[in-house]
């Protein structure tokens, strides 16, 4: 059902097969809505979206029956595939829906959508523990008598996750699920998440949930699909994400960009080339008729999005991804705060990160020591045997890798005793580099700011240096003593290594 | 000529006006080729670029006299503002060209361009200083003579700086030709500093030549129009910039993206909304006929270069372009050396700051010590008088202002002396922010990220801190020993200050 053709970070390009056609992953999941729907489903596809997710609660309420002989298909007039919320989403605003949950079941399978949804009961944020357990144990219970009854005729069946701010709940609701038997998965209501700018919060629920997914499992996150949050939704493991933002915001006359969202007064220049942006200066657009303006922002906000999803795709093709995401990090300081997400789960990030990749990767400051790579090359060097005696330890050089340097064949001139020598090159991020493995990857394959870094801020070349001198046997150390950097580090060496100094 | 209606950092919006319409600036100036060009100049238009430049040399030698008859704007088809540059380029590739300074200002002042640039001698980068002095003194010969001749017709003369990596000569250039009387200069030459990725020679460059300008003269940059440095370019204080690059990487098959270029071939998915990008998957795009490729490519370019210019300008409409800035330099390790030079020319970019903003600032690293509107804070500051002898200092409070917030409420209940304490809140880049001005921008006007810092990389806050104390004569500082932050600026007080403790 899920085939992953490329990955990097917990981020990967898929493909779910579904009745109605291929969709490729990851996807922005535009809400339409059944009845009130303003932006046709076929402008929708046009702008690029394979998929569509539309409440199956307020289908049954408006159509009844007829939903059943028309299918869902046709009520929204989309070929493509359709997921279709249950109510939970009503659930979490009222409270409850008149329906059970056996019989809305039975309305999805009857409508024939793509994807369809236990009839949850959400958590949302906020909610005490010990309702939220029952509320989580509830949806569990719903979704493995859902998954029992339902026949095998294409439909995908989502696992809905819940938990909230309780990651614990979070880990527990999504084991349940695979265990039930779930192919695919869906986190339930970051939108108070969100709302409030806890984008840290939301970082680490997606995290305590796919702790807990075998990767052949794709995740739908639920309500979450802003620019804002797309690369971070990706990069730690979410394939598909809806939102009815697009359409919400517009109302409010508010115009999505890369970085966030502005009314439309606020604009002077649309950064944009989009149809709309082309069409109407800012200007223009204030002074059209109330309608237009909403689905002309409507439509704007849908090719921002769909621009969004698609710089995050070619990231990942180009093994990009931790870049492209620390560089949107700088969009909002609450969204600044998920990069401590990043770094402190570098493991779990590691796994879906190629060993190797094509081009040098970009190391600008401190975070970046914990991008998987660099990590996977500290754990090289964590075990590296030298028989040598004598340490020779300089800056990398532009050259790499480094023994290819005229630099170092002066360097070779300069010692006499350098063949009983080992020398090792440095970088802030990368750590202690032996020449002798200074061409595999990312050794000899980055591209290091030169600013001035301060030591302290590098906990893992720290660790890095304290294992590489316990597990040799180092009587003397040559290095430059007005390279700052280096000196932090040595002055933490054993008293019995001989500090000798060149430049 | 020259109008400036907004301002920030170094970078303003402005109007320039021609004998062919106004001119909105920052602005984007493309090469058209007067013989060979294949992007027809109406095209151009269409995409939203008022003024092309074409190069004088050129024309000469092909339309000869014939070029005076028909004037510029025939010969090109284009009814917008032209620039022209004189032959400097053709100098800098060729050595020389056959043509006096005299002639071709006869020429370009006969052909009735709007911009014209006397026919200089450019330095590049790596020639030696003495022939680099010599490059300048003659441009600066030239410069004035062309100048003296010229009648008052409308036409805009443009004085070139010159000088390269040698900033004094950059900035003595800068300054004669300001003394000669140009009312519009060009800084040439950035080239082959992007082509060796020497972006911070760049923008040290800029900034050599800027501080030698008053605000009142537009400066255009030659040669470096990429969305990687167009931010910074602006953010130092170009104002018009052009290229040829779109064409010249369509040819080679790169497609420039927001972050950088990239061969077609190594593109999966178009991040871009442009007509290109939605007409074509790459794919497609990498199967039509060469030449229509060529053209399809450059016309894509050309709109994301518009679209960088267009963030930027909407950037200094909100007051963010150092937060734009900031986050563009993500893009690439070399370019994120730039952060430096804006960061040591903090006071430089204050002078177009404004003092007040309407929206929050954010505050996300180190880097944004140095934003100006920080830094202005810390210069109250460090003028501040408090007649009380103890001093409270606490994190700052969500709420803004602090005296504000209930926890400050609850501190007046803690403290029976609390009459007779001084009340300064913190912030790691703001610094010190004693309450009776906690209310002032931007005070209570940011974000922070809620990250751990680390005080070793807070030199602005120190510095506040040891004026504070040196202003002040506290005997005693409440504070809570658990802040790792405070702590390390506490350990610096003189030992009379009593240290006291509380959470």
């Amino acid at each position: 059902m899920f085939e992953i053709s490329k990955t990097d970070l917990a981020g990967r390009i898929g493909v779910i097969h579904t009745n109605h056609g291929k969709i490729e992953t990851p996807a922005y999941v535009p809400v339409i809505h059944p009845v009130k729907q303003t932006i046709p489903s076929e402008k929708i596809r046009e702008i690029g979206f394979e998929m569509v997710i539309t409440n199956a609660y307020i289908t049954m309420n408006n159509y009844g029956d007829e939903a059943i002989k028309k299918g869902i298909h046709k009520i929204i007039n989309f070929d493509g595939a359709i997921m279709t919320d249950s109510g939970g989403y009503q659930v979490l605003e009222y409270g409850d829906v008149d329906v059970a949950p056996s019989e809305m079941a039975n309305f999805e399978k009857g409508i024939m959508t793509d994807f369809a949804i236990p009839l949850d009961k959400p958590t949302g944020f906020g909610l005490p523990i010990k309702q939220a357990k029952a509320f989580v144990n509830h949806t569990l219970k719903v979704s493995k008598q859902t998954l029992d009854d339902s026949t095998n005729n294409g439909q995908i069946w989502i696992g809905p996750i819940q938990g909230g701010e309780h990651f614990d709940l979070v880990a527990k609701s999504t084991k349940e699920l695979v265990k039930i038997g779930y192919n695919m998965l869906a986190l339930g209501s970051p939108v108070e998440f969100m709302e409030s700018y806890e984008y840290k919060l939301l970082a680490e629920m997606i995290v305590a949930a796919k702790k807990q997914m075998p990767a052949s499992i794709p995740l739908h996150l639920f309500g979450a699909g802003h620019p804002l949050t797309i690369p971070f939704a990706v990069a730690l493991g979410c394939d598909t994400f809806d939102s009815a933002s697009y359409m919400l915001y517009a109302k409010q006359q508010r115009y999505i960009t890369e970085d966030g969202t502005r009314y439309l007064s606020e604009i002077k220049v649309f950064p944009c080339n989009c149809e709309v942006c082309r069409k109407y200066t800012p200007e223009e657009l204030m002074q059209i008729n109330e309608v237009d303006k909403i689905n002309q922002l409507a439509i704007h906000n849908l090719y921002v999005i769909k621009k969004e999803v698609d710089n995050v795709k070619q990231a990942i093709y180009e093994g990009r991804l931790w870049e492209y995401v620390l560089k949107k990090a700088r969009a909002h300081p609450k969204l600044f705060e998920m990069v401590e997400v990043m770094t402190k789960n570098h493991e779990f990030l590691a796994a879906g990160t190629p060993k190797f990749k094509n081009k040098a990767i970009f190391l600008f400051d401190k975070e970046d020591q914990f991008r998987p790579e660099v990590h996977a090359y500290h754990s090289i060097v964590r075990k590296f045997k030298s028989k040598k005696k004598k340490l020779v330890v300089i800056k990398e050089y532009k050259t790499k890798p480094g023994y290819l340097s005229s630099k170092y064949a002066n360097l070779k001139i300069k010692f006499k005793e350098f063949d009983s020598m080992q020398v090792c090159q440095y970088n802030p991020q990368l750590g202690l580099i032996p020449i002798e493995i200074s061409d595999i990857f990312p050794a000899a394959h980055h591209e290091t700011s030169r600013i001035d870094f301060e030591p302290k801020e590098f906990p893992v070349f720290e660790k890095t240096w304290e294992k590489f001198f316990n597990n040799n046997k180092f009587s003397e150390i040559h290095y430059d003593k007005k390279d700052d950097f280096l000196k932090y580090f040595v002055k933490s060496l054993p008293k019995d290594i001989k500090r000798k100094s060149f430049s």
